[in-house]
C-alpha cells in the first residue's frame, strides 16, 4: 500500500509542473510571465500541501499493524482528492485573474478541492488510529485539544475559503497558502501507544 | 517486478487527471463544468477500477514464490492494459455525450478497455495461483462457486456493455460503475496454501 | 539505482499513452481509429520493448555487487534512451502513414532510438557482467554464441531499419515489432558466478 | 523519504520528454528537428544535471540517521526545484533561439532554475552532514577545500549564466552543459564518520 500510495503523491507532485504553461510569443516574456502569477502560487501552494500531506501520510500509516479493506478504500479516496489537485490547480491558474464569475467558481473548486483532501485524509487518520491504538499527541488533553484544532483549522479555513471565493478569488490563495505554511511549521507527531 | 508494477499502476492512476480538460473561456464555468459529467464520471470509475485492480494484484502477486517468464508477460499484458484505460477514458470522455456513432464507438472502447483489463487480470491470476497453489476462496466448493462467478462477473458485465454502448453511451458508464463499486465490496482474499 | 530506475521505466512506460492522440470529431471515429493504426503498433512495440529491456535490467543489476561511477553513467545513458522512446514513437505515430521524406525521417529515428537502447544495455550489460564474474549462458561455447547473437541481432536488425525506412517506413514497424517479439521469447538469464 | 523523492526525481527526469516536442508537417522533418537542437540540448543538460543531483542525493542522504522537520523541509525544497525543471527546460528550448529579449530571460530563468536547485541541494547538504557527522572529502584540509569548490563552482557557474543569457542566451546552454559533464565526473563521494 505505501509504494503505491508514494508513487501516486510523486506523480502528482511533479504533474503540476504541468500546469505551469510556458507563455506563447508575441509581447514581452517578462511581462507575460508576471502576469501568470496565480499560476506559480497556486503551483506552490499545491505542491506544499500535496508534500505535507505526503509527510504526515508516512507517519500515519507507519503505525498501521495491518491494511483491511476499509483502510484501503479511505486510502483509496485520499488517492483521487491527491489525483484532482492538479486539475483543480491547472483551473485555478487559468481563471483566477479573470474576474467575474469564473474565477470565483474557480477559487471555490481550488478550495474544495483541499477541503475533499482534509476531510479524506482526517477520514484515514482517524480510522488507522483507532486500529494501530497509537497516539498522536493525545497522551494528555492539551495535546489532545491541540491535535483536534490543527485537523479541524485545515478544515475549516478550507471550508470558509469557498464562499470567501465568490468575494474575490485572490483571497483564497492568500489563506490556503497561510495553511501549507502552518502545516509545514506543525506537522502531525505520531507516538506509538 | 513489484516496484515496477507499483510504479506504471501509480503512474496510470494519476494520468488519468489529464483525462479532465480545464474548460475554454466564453461562457459560465459551473456550466461548462457540469457539461463536461460524462468526464467526471469516466475518471472516477477508472480511477477505482485501476485502484482496485491494483489492490487485488498485489493480494495475488504475494502468493508467487518465484516470477517465470510467462507470469512476466502475463503480467506486462496486464500493465499494457492498465496503460490504456487512461486513453480509453479520454476518447469516452470526448465523444460520450456527442450522441450518435462517436458515442457509441468511444462507449464500446471504453468498455473494452476494461474487458481486456479483466481478461488479462483472470489470466494472470490464473498463471499465479497454479504456481502458488494458493486457493482463493476456494477451500469448499461454495467459495470455488464465489470466486468463479466473481470473475466471470467483471467479464460478463464488461463484454455485455460493448454492443449496450450502441444503444447508448451513458448506459456504459451506469454498468461500469456498478461494476466498479461491486468489486470496491467484495474485493479477493488469497488464502496461503 | 534500481528504484530510480525502475520509476523511469515505469513512467516512461506509461507515458506511451499520451502517444495514443483522441481523434477529433468530424467523421467517423471507427475511420479515423483505424487509420490511426501505425500509433497503436508503434505504441505496443514501444511498449514490449521497454518492458523486455526493464526485465533484462532487473535480471542483470540483482548481479552487481556494488555499484560504482562507470556503471551509474551507463545506467543513466540507458535511461536517457528508455526516456526518449516516447518521443521517437509519437514522432513515428505522426508521420509514418504519410509517406514521402517525413515518414522515412520519423521511421529511421524510430529504428535511431532502439539501436541507442540496445548500445546502452549493452554497454551496461558488459560493464556490470565484468564487475560481477556472473555468466549469461555462457558456462559454455555454445551459450555464449547464443548469447552474442541475441545481443547482436537487436542491434543489426534496429540499424538496419535504418536505410529500410528510407524504402518504406511500416517496414521499420515489422522489423521492430519481430525483434520485439523475439525479445519476448528468449529472454536474458543470468546466472551467478 | 527516499521512496517519494527517488519518485520525484524519476518522473521530473521523464516528463522532460514532453518538452520535446513533435515538429508539425508541412516542411522537411530533417530541417524541422535540427532547427529544434536547443531543444534537444537543453534535454540532455537537464536529464544529466538531474540525474547527477539524484545520484548525489542519494548518496548524501544514506548518511542521515533520522529526518526531522527541518531536513524533510529542505528535501521539500529540493524536489520543488526539481519539478521546476522541466518548466525552465521548456520554457528555454521554446525561445532560445528566438534571440531578443524573450531568448534572454528564457536563458537567465533556465540558469536560476538551476542555481535555485543547486542552492536547495547545498542546503539540504549541510544540513545532512551535520547531522551525520559524516564527511564528504573533509579528512583532510585539501579535501575539504576541493567539496567547497565543488558546490562553489556550480552555483557560481549558474549564478554567472544569468548576466551571460543577456549576451548571448546560447552561451548559457554551453556553460550549463559543462557543468553538467564536470558533475559527471566529479561526484560527491560520502564518507562515513
Amino acid at each position: 500500500m505505501e509504494s503505491f500510495s508514494d508513487g501516486v503523491f510523486a506523480v502528482a507532485i511533479t504533474l503540476l509542473v504541468l500546469d505551469l504553461s510556458v507563455p506563447s510569443g508575441g509581447r514581452s516574456l517578462i511581462g507575460a510571465l508576471a502576469d501568470e502569477w496565480p499560476e506559480f502560487a497556486a503551483f506552490a501552494i499545491s505542491f506544499v500541501v500535496i508534500g505535507v500531506i505526503w509527510v504526515n501520510h508516512h507517519a500515519v500509516l507507519t503505525t498501521l499493524p495491518r491494511a483491511d479493506r476499509t483502510v484501503l478504500f479511505a486510502n483509496l479516496a485520499l488517492l483521487m482528492s491527491i489525483v484532482v489537485i492538479p486539475f483543480a490547480t491547472a483551473m485555478f491558474a487559468r481563471y483566477a485573474t479573470e474576474g467575474g464569475d469564473a474565477s470565483h467558481t474557480a477559487g471555490a473548486l481550488f478550495a474544495g478541492a483541499q477541503l475533499f483532501m482534509a476531510i479524506t485524509f482526517s477520514t484515514l487518520y482517524v480510522l488507522v488510529m483507532r486500529r494501530s491504538h497509537a497516539d498522536v499527541d493525545a497522551a494528555d488533553p492539551v495535546g489532545r485539544l491541540r491535535s483536534t484544532l490543527r485537523f479541524g483549522l485545515g478544515g475549516f479555513a478550507y471550508a470558509v475559503c469557498i464562499p470567501l471565493a465568490f468575494v474575490n478569488a485572490v483571497l483564497v490563495l492568500a489563506v490556503c497558502g497561510g495553511v501549507a505554511v502552518y502545516y509545514v511549521l506543525d506537522q502531525v507527531t505520531v507516538r506509538p501507544a
